[in-house]
Formats: C-alpha cells, sequence, structure tokens
C-alpha cells in the first residue's frame, strides 16, 4: 500500500483505515464490497471553491466537517479555514439573546426577513451546549422561522450538538469564518441553554441584543448576572396591544439602569428600544441603530481592536479549556479531589494542602 | 545529626538546613558565629496558644509567618492553620469596595469605631495586588484610620505586598482564619487596586458592600463590570450638606436599577442606604442591616452552604491558578505563544492549529 493510495487529506504517518480504495488482489464477499461503496468524499478544493461560489450545499457539508470530532476531519477542517479565513470578517457579528418568552426566534426571524429583502445575506447560527436536550433550540422552533428558512437570502444552521461549550462555541467560531468566505453579509448568533454562553458569545461579535418582554420594570425576568451590561442594545419584544405601555415602561426602566453599568463597548452607551417583531414593527429602527453603531465602532478603530482581541481570546480560551481539562478530568486527578474535598470541608486539610498534594499527584506523575 | 535536633515543623526527610542548635565540636570563627545568632523562633505551639489567647503580637507574626514564600515558612504556617481551623469561622466576614474618593477608609474607620465601642472586636484586612506601587493601600491611608488604630478592639492589618491576586487572595483567606482564632467578631476585607479583586473578595466573604458617592442619579463613578450585581447592600457615603439631596437620588437611582438585576444572594434583594461617615451618621443602620442579613442567612442554611461553597472555590481557584499558570509561565511556550499570536493575527495559521501546536509543545515535552 503506497501513500499514494491513501486520501490527500490523511496523516503521514496513517495506515490502512485511510485507503480510498481497497488493495488489488484481495477477494472481498459481495456484502461487504457493499458497505465499502460510499459517496464520493469532497476534497479541499471542492470545499473550497464551493464556499466562494456560495454553493450552500457545500457550505452545510463544510460546516458538518467542522462540527465533526474526527481527527481527520479537524485536520481537513483546518486547512480548509486556512484558505477561507483572507476571504472572511467581513460580515456584521450580531449575539442575540434573551429569558425564555421573550420571543427571541420571532424577532430573528423578523430580522431576517428584512435584512433579506433588503438584498443583505444573513445567516443564522444558534449556540447551545445543552442541546442535546432539544429544548429551545433552533431545530425545535424551525416551524417558527419557516418563512426566513424559505428566503434565498438566508440560512439557517441549527446548532452543534454535541461538545463542552468552549468545544460548542470553537465550532461557532469556525462557523462564523465559513459563512463569511460565503458571502453573507449579517451572522445572527443565538444563545440558548443556560451557562457561560453569553460572555462567550459577547467575545465573538460585534454587536450583542438583549431581547425582554414588558413588564412593570421591576421584575428580573431570569436574566442572568451580568448579561444587562454585556448588551449595546436591549429590545423589549412584544411592545403590541395590551402589552404596548408595559413596553415603555420597562423601556425607561433599563434605560436608567443602563446608565448606573458600565457600557461593554467602549464610549458607546448602550440603549433600550421596543419591538413587535410578529407585526415587524421595529424592526427597522434596530437595525439602523446597528448601522450607526458600526460605522462609529469602524471609524474608532474599535472594531478592529476587539476583532483582533477576539481572535487572541479565541486562541486562550481554547488553550485554557484544553489546559483544565487535562488537569481536572485526569482520573487520579478526580478521585484524589473529591477525597480531599471531604476533608477540607471537615477541616482535616487545609486549602493549601490539598492543592498542593493534587498538583504533586499531577505534576509529579507526568 | 539526630532527627530530636530538628525542630518539630521540619519536614521528615529534611536535612541540616532545619538544625535549630549547631553541632558538637564544630569550630566557628567568631564573626561567623554572630551571624548564627538570631532571635527565638516561635514554634507552633507557641504560635498557636499565642492566637487562641488574643496576642496580637504573636497573631502579628503568624501573619507574617502566612505571607512568606518560604517554603519551610509554608509547611509552618500550614500545620498552624490546620490546628487552628476548628477554631475559626465565626465571624462576620465582609468585603468593602467602592471608587475612590467614596471614603473607603473614612466608612470603615467610622464601622470599626461603632463595632469597638460596642464591645465586638473587629480586623481590617486590605486585599490589594498592586500594592507594591502603594497606591491608595491601607498603609498609606494609616492616619486615616489613627483612631480605629488606638482602639483595644480593633487590629488593622496592611495587605501582603507581594505575589499575584491568587497568592495573595489565598494568603488573606488563611489571614481570616487566623483572625478568627484570635477572636475577631466582624473581619472588614477593603478591597484596593484594580482587576479581578471584587469577584475574589465576594467569594471570601458572606456580606459585601459597595460604597459610592452622591451624584446626579445617572453617571458610572468608575465601578468595574458585573460589581454592582456582587454587592448585598449600596451605602452612598458622604451624604451631608449640600450632598445630602444628590444622596436621595443616588439612593433612589440605584434601588430602581438593582431591582432589574440578579442578586447576589439567594432571595434577598440588595438594599440601597446613605451614610456621612465622617459624622458617624448612618452606620449603626448599616450594622442592623448587616446583623438582619446574617439571621436570614443563618436561619435559611445559605450561610452554611455558601461557606462550604466557598471553601472548595478556594481549592478550584488556587488549583486552576498554578496549571495555568504552569502552562502560560513556561519559557518555551511564552514563546512560541507570541509567534503564533502574531501568525493568527497575519491568518497565516488558524486559531485552533495554533492551540493544537501549544498543546503539543507542552504536552509532547513532558
Amino acid at each position: 500500500m503506497t501513500k499514494k493510495k491513501l486520501p490527500e487529506w490523511a496523516p503521514e504517518n496513517a495506515g490502512k483505515e485511510f485507503a480510498s480504495s481497497v488493495m488489488p488482489g484481495v477477494k472481498i464477499e459481495n456484502k461487504l464490497k457493499k458497505k465499502v461503496v460510499k459517496r464520493p468524499q469532497l476534497s479541499i478544493d471542492d470545499y473550497y471553491y464551493g464556499i466562494l461560489n456560495q454553493n450552500r450545499v457545500i457550505l452545510s457539508k463544510a460546516i458538518t466537517l467542522i462540527e465533526s470530532n474526527n481527527t481527520n476531519h479537524i485536520q481537513k477542517s483546518q486547512e480548509l479555514i486556512k484558505k477561507i479565513i483572507p476571504y472572511s470578517g467581513k460580515s456584521v457579528r450580531i449575539g442575540i439573546t434573551g429569558p425564555p418568552g421573550a420571543g427571541k426566534s420571532t424577532f430573528i426571524e423578523s430580522l431576517g426577513l428584512f435584512l433579506s429583502k433588503n438584498s443583505l445575506k444573513v445567516a443564522v447560527l444558534a449556540i447551545d451546549p445543552s442541546s442535546t436536550v432539544t429544548k429551545g433550540s433552533i431545530l425545535g422552533d424551525k416551524t417558527r422561522m419557516e418563512l426566513l428558512s424559505r428566503e434565498d437570502n438566508a440560512y439557517i444552521r441549527p446548532s452543534p450538538s454535541s461538545g463542552t461549550l468552549g468545544g460548542v462555541a470553537q465550532k461557532t467560531r469556525e462557523t462564523i469564518l465559513l459563512c463569511e468566505a460565503a458571502g453573507f453579509d449579517v451572522i445572527l448568533i443565538e444563545t440558548i441553554g443556560v451557562g457561560q454562553n453569553e460572555i462567550t458569545v459577547r467575545s465573538m461579535v460585534d454587536f450583542f441584543l438583549l431581547i425582554l418582554l414588558p413588564g412593570s420594570g421591576d421584575e428580573l425576568q431570569g436574566i442572568k448576572k451580568g448579561v444587562v451590561e454585556l448588551a449595546d442594545l436591549i429590545v423589549i419584544n412584544k411592545a403590541d396591544g395590551d402589552y404596548k405601555e408595559r413596553a415603555s415602561i420597562t423601556q425607561a426602566a433599563y434605560t436608567s439602569a443602563l446608565r448606573l453599568l458600565e457600557s461593554p463597548t467602549e464610549g458607546i452607551k448602550p440603549k433600550v428600544m421596543t419591538s413587535s417583531a410578529i407585526n415587524h414593527i421595529g424592526i427597522e429602527n434596530v437595525w439602523s441603530y446597528i448601522n450607526e453603531f458600526m460605522i462609529h465602532i469602524k471609524n474608532t478603530k474599535i472594531f478592529e481592536k476587539r476583532r483582533n482581541e477576539q481572535m487572541l481570546y479565541w486562541v486562550n480560551s481554547m488553550l485554557e479549556e484544553a489546559i483544565l481539562i487535562n488537569f481536572f478530568n485526569n482520573p487520579k486527578i478526580k478521585e484524589l479531589k473529591k477525597e480531599l474535598d471531604t476533608k477540607v470541608l471537615n477541616a482535616q486539610i487545609t486549602p493549601s494542602n490539598a492543592v498542593f498534594a493534587l498538583l504533586e499527584e499531577y505534576f509529579g506523575n507526568k
């Protein structure tokens, strides 16, 4: 078996498992033969040109490649990403979050339709580390985005269904690059589920939007700690009918509150607006505000600085996660830590000595 | 040389470096002999009984021992901490922060004097990773705490002057335990400087207090992102003379804003009060609120749960810091990372491949 018979994306020291054809002279039973026949694999160039030619089917396949945890797929996808990076970066990246019931999907569909009708190409991605449960995931909401999914200018991609948050985040970041190379002007990234998602999404977008419900202006709405301070814009959705007045009250309350909080983007006070996404009201205002915002951050070089910082943050967060997972998921460390945690709580060992013991176990055994 | 000649805190496999007396029969020159003479070292029991007997001089020496980064001192201090832990934990631990100019030191002195006059023993600690600059450190503020430092019931300890934030935090946590064993009823921990201090201090206290200035109710006051959501109580200080009305406006503004934010302590909405620390006005109200709060969290078991979580968080944060420092401070990693970061920004390598290369360098060489 020669190297030539291996597909080009096979690692240098790869064995037969990468063979793209069977060795000559080996007799194979019919049943087995059938299994060997498979769909033709796309080459990196197939993906590359397909994406640059804005071929949706190939884009979808490329995203699937990126989402794969198979070592060879990772290698292939990295080569692809390296090739497309020069064509990426030109979109407006928008993160969207909000508590359940605020109408995030309706809002995204309405905004997507507006952009699409205005000849802008929009991709909708979702980030959801808990999507194995499919609770509230974009897949489940597919019917609600039915109109948008029929638009030629729109592309909806459900969230990757496996991996830790860091892993999902990495794949979402890479998916953004592919979508940009495929010519999308606006990327909407919806956060779903709980946890640290909002901070992670804030670290990959230019603009972060928080969607809330009309209320009495003094209730919590289930927004996690710190999330209000991540938003460049808060939209009080469902501002229609009986809720219109309440929406104004909520708008006023958040407008006041935001004055006392730190801005997520240097020199720009976050704004609060209202919308009725189901009636497509307020959407245009939101978009023109985002446009103003983008012009401002580009003029002041905040855009460039933030994009660079986000690239390095991406590297650092992947590294930190990998380093910490290697430690905390080490079976010996896991076992010893469980034991020492109990001892710490029972005052049988000091926290510092527990730490020394764990570090010695880890670094001593390397 | 026999083990018996070694001090009791020497490690089992210790060599001559732990000798508490010179070996017989060795001739020592006079000059050298002079250098060998030193102050008698306190034994762990000396520290232990000294602290339990509330001896301030010994407490101070014990804190100095804890602050030392010398391996033998660390070992000794850990043995001491293990012995005193059963006597610790009984104080009310209060974190205090606020922007420069809000009158933190004046407030702490006034609260300290009030507690002291009410027969409560109060220790004031500071956490300041940047204190090598002594900018705004508690040492520089000594004169402002002059009255408090003369009180028999008060003990003021400047912040440790070296180490990373994690290191300083660890030493502050251990100092809290010593102060509690020495009979202090209230520990006030002041945060100074910038960075992640507030989150770290929140992770070691029962109650977190943010001191602000009277204002127009819509200015930022230089509070870092997320800090408002850490506070169990906001005190608008300097509510006197011309500023009294402004203080009320600021109080109202923060009261409204806090309704829209997540509470740091389950089930308890943070409160906003006013004070004039320099005139000792409002201090008693603050203390009775803290008392109410403590009774509530003890009754609802939040206290116990949080203290346990804080112990384990302490272990985890020390571990994470040690693991990440080992990686990011590795000279080869540092060099390679600098190089790869540049390549990532110039699109010469993908972020994921940069991460793979760094991980291989680190784990491959272990």
